[in-house]
This record gives C-alpha cells, structure tokens and sequence, in this order.
C-alpha cells in the first residue's frame, strides 16, 4: 500500500571527515521517500522553491516517487549546513535556512486521500497534527521529533504523539522527551504519552523497539526488541541515516498484507539495513542507485551478524 | 573443562544512584568467577590480605570455585572506591589501595597445571604473561586490560595481546589501543596485534566480535558477530559487569566439547546475560545467587529480544 510522508525537501551543505559536498539534495521527506521506495509506492508532501529543478525531480522520478504533493512556489528551497568534523554522531549545525519552508502550509492532493499509512517526519508538530487531521482514511501513522519541539513546542507535540502509532526519535530525543535518563523507564513513560511503539535510534549501536500492550493487542506481550547497526569501517555522511531508517521500517510495514509482531521486528531490520547504505555516500547518493537484491544481500548479512543458528 | 582465572580479588566501596555499599567482596577474579561457575568449573589466583575471611571464602566455595590459588599474605586485601553518581556508563575511581595486591606475584598450584582455559583478567600484563608462560597445557586464552596498561605499559601489553585467543575490551579501550575512533578499523588493526578475536563491550548497547581469518581456520569466514544487552529499568551497580561477561562467555565455551563460530556467538549471549544479572544488584549479589533456570529463561529472552524468528 502506498505510503505518505510529510516533511522537509532540501538542500544540504554537508562536511565530514571523508570530505564535503556544497550542495546536495537532502531533507527528511527526501532520504524517508527513497528509503521507503524500496518496498512501496510513495507519496510526498512538501514544499520547494525556484531552486528545485528538473534535476532534482529527476531524483524523485526514476524511484517512481509521487510528488504531486510538493509545492512550488517562489523563493528558495529550504537550506541545511551542518559539520561532522567534531563527532561522526552528531552533526553541528553551521546554518539553516527554512526559506520557503517558513510559510508551508501542507496541501493534501485529491489523489492522496486514500493514502493508509502516513508518515509526519520532523516538523511543527502542529503541521503534523494538521495533516494527520486531513487524512480520515489513514490506517497507520508513524513520526519523528526533534529536541526543538520537545523543548519549546511541548503541549503542540503532545496532540501530535497521542495519535502515533510509532514514534521514531534517537536515545537523546527520548530521554528528553520522558525527562528521564534510564532508556527503559523513558520508554514507558512515552508510550503513556500516546504511541503504541516507541523505536529508539541508537546510531552504530542499532535501534531498540519498546511496545506496550495496546502495540499488539491479542499478541502475546513482548517487552522490546532490538536491531543491530552494520559495523562500518567508514561513516562517509551521518545525515538522513534516521529519515532512511523510518523509511526502510515503515516503507517495509506498508508492503506487508498485516502488521504482526513478526513483521515489524523485520521493519526494524529493513530500516537499519537503510540506514546502514545512508551512511555510506554522501547525501542521497546511495539510496539513490540501489537494487533490491542489494538490499536483501544486506538484510541477510544482519541476519549473520546477530542470529544464533 | 577447568577455567583458571588470575586477577584481583578486592573489597569495593561503591555508591551509584540506586544505593550505596561500603564493603563488598569485588575484583576481577571475583566477578569473572562467580559467573563462570555457572558453566564449568573455575580455578583462581590471586593474593589476598588477613580481611579476607571465612565469611568472603564462602562465596567461593557455595559455587565450588577452587581458590587453592588465591595466596593469603598479610596485610589488606585490594581496595576500590568508585562512584557512579554522576554516570551509570563509567566509573569515577575514588580511591585505589593496592594493600597485598601490589607485590602479587602469581603461584600456581601444581593441582592447576593441567588447566586448558586461562583468563587474564585485567593486571600487569607483566603478571599476565608470567602466568600464561607457566600454564604450557593451556589450549586457550582471553584477556582483559584497561587504559593505565594501553598507555603506560604498550610494549608489554604488546607481548601479552601476541598470545590472545580472545581479547575483551571496552569501546573506549579499544579506540585507545588502535589509535584509532572508527571501531571496525580498530578492531582490524587490534586483530593484526595478535588476538584470533576481539570482544568489544558496549555497556547498554551489548557487545560485538569481530573475527579474523584465523580465528576459525577453515570455517566460512565471518567478519563480525552482535550481542544484544538487555533493556534494564534500574541498573544498581555497574561494577564488575565486564567481568561478569566475560565469566559467561569464556566459561561457556570452556563448558563446550569444541570452539565452533557457533559456540562463539552462544558464548556472547550468555556474556551478555551473565552481565545483565550482575547489574542487577550490588557487588556479585546477584551472581552468588542464581540458579541455572534463570540463567537458560534469560538467553531465551535474549533470543527474543534479538531474533526475527
């Protein structure tokens, strides 16, 4: 089934220690829609300016992306600078310009309102809030945060996570967003918050999935349930690695006929193994020229690197 | 098959947020013991002074550890103060007394001669390598070291790494030893030290094995294997953890008929499980007093925890 995902189209200046790139194309909807074309068809919702050309529809094109949901408009496309050269972990952002991106207003196309699984990646949660609203026929609806609106936007996300079906944030995130530093009782304090699973990003070390007994109601309780990360020799560019998790993850959930337990502890190995192909160019560029045996190859090797038998 | 352990056998005085304990039966050899017990059965030396009582002998002997040779001398035993208020993840030493500890010099007991399995917990890898030169029978040895003896003592750790089956160490620790902050590439260059195989902890986050040609010669090649740690909503005390690991893993194997690569990956879990129970409380409280029951119900929930199937 088709997947929507709301959330930022941008240009990136990126540098780390293998080098540096000027100008690439980025954004959370960017590196989620790529990730998640892999398994389904996708939808985008967003905005871009006059800088958004035929090259870059081009990118959203050849992975049969629908991006009827991006609006053009005038002025420029929002524009991200970050630095790595500190901590390969986490990028310090040098500038950011939201540019066309301070005015979006999310447009729901006619031909996107039968959309059944919904992603609202990091934004206003009130833009979130406003876009799960206009969906009535959406089945599942996943979402990502930042310390942003943790901080300063608390009651807005609040709205926001009580209709999440899956929240995707990293260790930091979550432990802000509980107000509390021991992972487990963080995650339950979030999922008391309103999501029925919470996946936590651990970056090389992998991610944890924490349910509760509404993820699977009927399905015998399962506490968690963790999916390494491929150790890399090399970390070209960190960013997106998330936004290709939820991608992978949720990309995966929307191919299968039913969301069991069983299905999503290999959502949570389709998205690492995303992840773990992000990480290796810079930008997009990988997730733009995979193939699907590439990915499976990878999937398998996962399984190698944490089964017993 | 017998396991010797050499190492510091201690008294600890630790404070962490759950609690605090101003004397408890500590060291290396102590941890790494009691979790080994539970597999095989466990030889140690080590020196102690005349506070080592009838009452810290007992821990030993209710696991049928054999403590022929832990030498007592007199004077005190070993002495470590930490504290772990300000981070669960590391260890602020607040007082170190070597007492009997520092002029240790390792005897072996002719009843130990015919051990097959030597761990070299974490000492002088000047003592480390005396023992290991002492025990010719000895068909497989893991080590542990720390950053004092990767900094200050490099070419005689160098000597004592030449001899590894198996090294286990922390990420930190790691980096560290390889000069080196990307862990694949550490791991590769530790590898080439000598070591068949490099165990690196990651706290909370479990651990990885990464393998090179020779660690199973003749076997399909396998370049990394991932343990998952298990989700904890309170951990009490740290303390002796890495040496709990190490216990479960090395006396699992010893307990084994052959060392394949799949004893190996069992080996990291029960690691792991046995590093998720000493946590659990303060000291060894928790190792003195398991049963093999729990220990079987745990890996099953590591498996869980870890495996799609």
């Amino acid at each position: 089934m088709a997947i929507l995902v709301v959330g930022s189209v941008a240009f990136d200046a990126i540098e780390t220690p293998s080098g540096r790139r000027e100008r690439c194309l980025g954004g959370a909807a960017t590196h989620f829609s790529l990730a998640a074309s892999y398994f389904t068809p996708v939808r985008v919702i967003g905005v871009v300016g006059e800088d958004f050309g035929p090259q870059e529809e081009a990118v959203f094109a050849r992975r049969r992306i629908d991006t009827r949901g991006i609006e053009h408009v005038s002025g420029k496309s929002f524009f991200w600078s970050g630095s790595y050269m500190q901590n390969l972990n986490e990028a310090q952002t040098l500038r950011t310009d939201l540019n066309v991106f301070q005015s979006f207003s999310p447009k729901i196309p006619a031909e996107y309102q039968d959309t059944e699984f919904l992603f609202l990646a990091n934004i206003d949660p009130v833009l979130q809030e406003d876009v799960r609203r206009k969906m009535p026929k959406v089945k599942m609806v996943c979402g990502d945060t930042m310390n942003y609106w943790i901080k300063d936007h608390a009651e807005n996300l609040a709205r926001v996570l009580k209709g999440l079906d899956a929240l995707l944030i990293n260790d930091t995130e979550a432990k802000m967003l509980a107000k509390e530093s021991n992972l487990v009782l963080a995650a339950d304090k979030i999922l008391n918050m309103g999501p029925k699973a919470l996946v936590v990003k651990h970056g090389e070390y992998g991610a944890t999935a924490f349910f509760c007994d509404r993820t699977f109601p009927g399905e015998p309780s399962v506490c968690a349930f963790r999916a390494p990360a491929l150790p890399l020799a090399e970390v070209v560019d960190p960013t997106g690695a998330g936004d290709s998790f939820a991608g992978g993850f949720f990309g995966y959930i929307a191919s299968q006929p039913k969301l069991t337990p069983a299905v999503f502890r290999r959502a949570m190995f389709y998205g690492s193994v995303m992840g773990s192909f992000a990480v290796e160019r810079f930008g997009t560029e990988r997730l733009q020229q995979l193939d699907p045996a590439e990915i499976e190859e990878r999937f398998a090797l996962f399984r190698q690197l944490s089964h017993l038998d």
